[in-house]
């Protein structure tokens, strides 16, 4: 499993992402699922990825080697001229790496499958945030949906409700993505630190800020225990009701 | 779906679960979910059920049946000697209900499956909650794991984790219980209220004290609102990461 989060805020994106992969749970590794692409002062771009790590590793070459060879045809990730159309690029080569391992022989099912957070900027125009489904097709994030979260998604939902605001502030974005990242951990063995952290502040077209929360960052071990002090204070301070009323 | 939460505290046990069924989110209805059968003084079982709800109203009505045709040679619910061989003969009933309508030539999978919690006592014993699977096992609640949680079960599970005790009071209980739900209510569409409460006391071998929530009763309204703005203050509380220093 995996957890990813691609946010967007009045001042940019975020995006964090666990990097465990696990084929069993007696089968655990680390690999990194946030990609980036930047052309200072033109684009940049960022991917999560959740689901079957060959075909993302595979996605990820593929977009990596058509950025190389420039004689490839189909347009490059550095090429293509707006968010959209990379989202397109992205998505149908996410469909063609899939169909590849399903026409193998084996069984085309959500075993090969990926789901994808891809967002970004290209000059001219505002940050884009994508979901890309392993069929091809995907959905860009409004103001009504204002994030995407891929992988083991439940667990961490409920305070990213609670928590969003498109105006907070980047450090905010990242308490509340660490509040939501520590609960999903403490319940889910196959998500797992470190977590990378990617800030892209709008119209930088720079690579953003990077950081990896490793398990013992300070950072993330304060969140942890202060989280559920603060969960336990603000649950005491609700009304209780009383019982003693009800039909014996 | 469903939600439904078997709870274990040094008081007794608590119970709570939605109403609402569906098949596709365009035929929604509410059902009880929460059965108790109590002889007064002698024995009181409560039983809460998540899944086909054919299965389940089956499985009830073959308990209550076998309760009343006191000539079924099968022990029958007020019969059964401990809550350990009550928590066989209901995990049985449930797996033959489950084999009657795969028999039938429809696929044996998850559809028809249901999974229970059954908590009560008899006289005699302390109090035993289980956790009845469809295929006709089930486990005990313990110290370690002292709650079980059936259907919608991820969104609701962080707080739980974080908020019970084993010796809070009942009334502390229902609150963190209503978190819990809400929490999940505000996720899934096919988790809604009214919502059932039963608690028992222990030794009381009565048939609990209940009380029914409705989608607008004060309380539910109150922790709804309540929650999300101590949610927020406990975020607002934690302390934040500078990230400029972050590698750029």
């Amino acid at each position: 499993m995996t957890y990813g989060v691609g946010m967007r805020l009045d001042g940019g994106l975020v995006f964090m992402s666990d990097t465990r992969t696990n084929a069993g749970v007696d089968n655990i590794s680390t690999f990194n699922k946030t990609t980036n692409w930047t052309v200072p002062g033109e684009r940049s771009i960022t991917l999560l990825s959740a689901g079957n790590l060959a075909t993302t590793q595979a996605l990820v070459s593929q977009l990596e080697e058509r950025t190389k060879a420039r004689k490839e045809r189909a347009p490059s990730i550095y090429e293509a001229p707006t968010m959209f159309q990379l989202a397109r690029l992205v998505a149908s080569t996410l469909k063609a790496v899939i169909a590849e391992h399903a026409e193998a022989g084996q069984r085309a099912d959500a075993a090969f499958g990926a789901t994808l957070i891809l967002g970004g900027q290209i000059a001219g125009a505002p940050s884009r945030l994508f979901l890309i489904y392993p069929e091809g097709n995907f959905i860009e994030a409004s103001d009504e949906t204002p994030f995407f979260q891929i992988g083991e998604t439940k667990y961490g939902k409920p305070i990213l409700l609670r928590g969003y605001h498109r105006d907070m502030s980047f450090e905010a974005a990242t308490r509340l993505l660490m509040v939501s990242f520590d609960s999903t951990i403490k319940a889910n063995l196959s998500v797992g630190a470190p977590l990378d952290l990617l800030v892209y502040d709008e119209d930088s077209l720079n690579a953003g800020r990077r950081r990896r929360f490793a398990a013992d960052d300070p950072y993330l071990t304060v969140i942890g225990s202060a989280w559920g002090e603060a969960l336990k204070a603000a649950l005491a301070q609700l009304p209780e009701i009383a019982l003693d009323d009800a039909a014996p």
